[in-house]
């Protein structure tokens, strides 16, 4: 059983925002430095940085480099730039409840400080972002340590888009259980989804697990109930942009789909799911805004047409999940069981994971 | 209401076999000549010449190129020769059972004709060859108008993969229903699952549809869940490589996800199937040999990668869909309903349409 060291962080701050340019891979790992709010907002936009989680703290720091060479001590039109900033930064992608939550986290915090000098201010700001990666880092590892009792041995494990260490500071979240039952020597199988049209799973998921280790299969999107009536996947593990208080899911397109095939082979369906993606403020998933992107993403592919020019392409990035088809959320708080509603309200409050951790990393 | 002329031939003899290259497509509208056996193996197994009615009847040519040249008059050689030629021609692909039929029906024929000479053996079974054409024109028809009572005004139709004109020799299965109705004014709706990993629905489907004038959208395979909760579908056509006595299914990859998903949603499920799939000699899907392909067709679009090099794929061409998952097939002879081991026995030597059609094609 090979066991290599866990992933490499996604994102960091050293001299400026550097992140890991998700676009380029697997072919070429290159490191992207971000120094204004504009190259923030189009390496979220271009899907550069993705993932609900790392969206999230890549915004934060977005809104402290947006204010970073604020000039002089007027607090007040200090915090009118940090707010229109961060109106820009979250029209970016709609979907993700973190890159709000991120976002809003900030400016709070911005006005907390409003007492303190402008040199000050930014100073927490930054250290606000830096913290969230710590705790983003926290989360993750409680959510893979209360996750990984869901992979048994000899099973197979089916996972969609990419809601992994790319997608996160750096342990990932639906990810993280298996990066942590492979660690204990547990022998298992994941089914990656290639998930079109931008192949998160192809691109990004695949070469995750490669990096660390984890045996995988690489299958279509379309393969996934063949896999399923074959008997050869025990639990389905995903990761989510935003869940409604109902416990209903907006997740990559194609979630919905696996739910109910899941439902109908009598296998278990989970979402992992930081509480930064809960949405306590909705009702269910139908005031989730869904993103349509580009039909482009569908029609070329490696920049070549794999389509006829100038016909008509449904492209959401993310569909809707009702809560009925989930078995359980994995939080870094534990599993939450249904009814969700409840279940997601008792843990809303709860204390978070502690920021040190004892696994050697 | 844009009613174009309909479908140009997908092969046609004149000279010498003439295929339409489906590989290219949609970006190259380009004919093949192929003078020699080997040359129909490759275009068959490489999918240039791709669905199962016109996979028939191009190895039915191949059977006539394979002796077209034999010198001589020794008919039992000639007949041994045959035979080699089908055994070879037969093995470029497994599971659509057309292939393996329109070899033997070309081989009965050199039986029955064996008392000819060999000159009119020969013309015999260009003869017969060419006969198949007619009579696929007229099965594809008869299905297209059996077909097009089941497609209502407004609704929305989902098809897979490419039982189009580009699939048999001019009409198509599962789309001739669609080409018939359009014709008629009836106003409706097609989405196209883009069908990975080849791209039959966005390269070919799209491209004939858009060629046709019937409105269409194209999807991805995953997205079809999302289009079946809108309730944008009415119902699912899609053709078949193989019907097994008891009506199990089997077709290209990602059609008993979309069963199930059809099943889940309340919308009927219709297999459009000449007789020449029906494979009376097996029980059950269970007895169907399920063809697995190169992983380079997942891992790599357009010759570029998409995948990390060198990991594990699953790449199964087809899938098996229980003959629960369908409300009917479409069949040359009219609808069939369930029992299907019943309804297609009682089909099974009923006349077939006749060649002649009053459609002004």
């Amino acid at each position: 059983m090979e066991v290599k060291p866990m992933n490499t962080p996604t994102i960091f701050y050293q001299d400026g925002l550097v992140v890991l340019d998700q676009s380029k891979l697997p072919l070429i790992k290159e490191y992207l430095r971000l120094n204004d709010v504009q190259s923030v907002y189009e390496a979220i936009l271009s899907l550069k940085v993705r993932g609900a989680p790392v969206i999230g703290i890549t915004a934060a720091f977005g809104l402290y480099i947006g204010i970073k060479d604020f000039p002089g001590e007027d607090r007040e039109m200090l915090l009118k730039q940090a707010y229109q900033v961060g109106d820009y930064l979250k029209s970016a992608r709609p979907t993700a409840v973190n890159l709000a939550w991120a976002v809003d986290r900030m400016l709070n915090k911005l006005k907390e400080s409003l007492p303190l000098s402008v040199q000050e201010i930014k100073d927490t700001l930054l250290a606000e972002a830096q913290k969230m990666i710590d705790e983003d880092n926290a989360v993750c590892l409680a959510i893979g340590q209360y996750g990984k009792k869901l992979i048994k041995p000899n099973s197979g494990i089916l996972t969609h888009c990419n809601a992994g260490g790319l997608g996160t500071a750096r342990f990932g979240t639906a990810l993280a259980p298996m990066y942590l039952a492979h660690r204990e020597g547990i022998p298992f199988k994941v089914f990656v989804d290639e998930t079109r049209p931008v192949l998160q799973g192809a691109r990004l998921t695949a070469w995750e697990l490669k990096q660390a280790g984890v045996p995988f299969t690489l299958i279509c999107d379309n393969m996934a109930a063949m896999v399923m009536a074959k008997g050869w996947v025990q639990a389905v593990i995903v990761g989510t942009d935003r869940v409604a208080g109902n416990g209903d899911v907006a997740n990559k397109i194609g979630t919905y789909g696996l739910a109910v095939l899941a439902h109908a082979h009598n296998i278990p369906f989970y979402v992992a799911a930081p509480r930064t993606s809960i949405d306590y403020k909705i009702a269910s998933g139908e005031e989730i805004p869904i993103e349509e992107r580009d039909p482009k993403e569908i029609t070329m592919v490696s920049g070549k047409d794999i389509a006829p020019r100038d016909i008509e392409v449904y492209n959401p990035a993310f569909d809707v999940t009702p809560h009925q088809y989930i078995t359980a959320f994995i939080t870094e708080t534990g599993l939450v069981f249904p009814p969700f509603r409840q279940g997601l309200e008792e843990i809303r409050f709860k204390p978070g994971p502690s920021e040190k951790t004892d696994l050697d990393l």
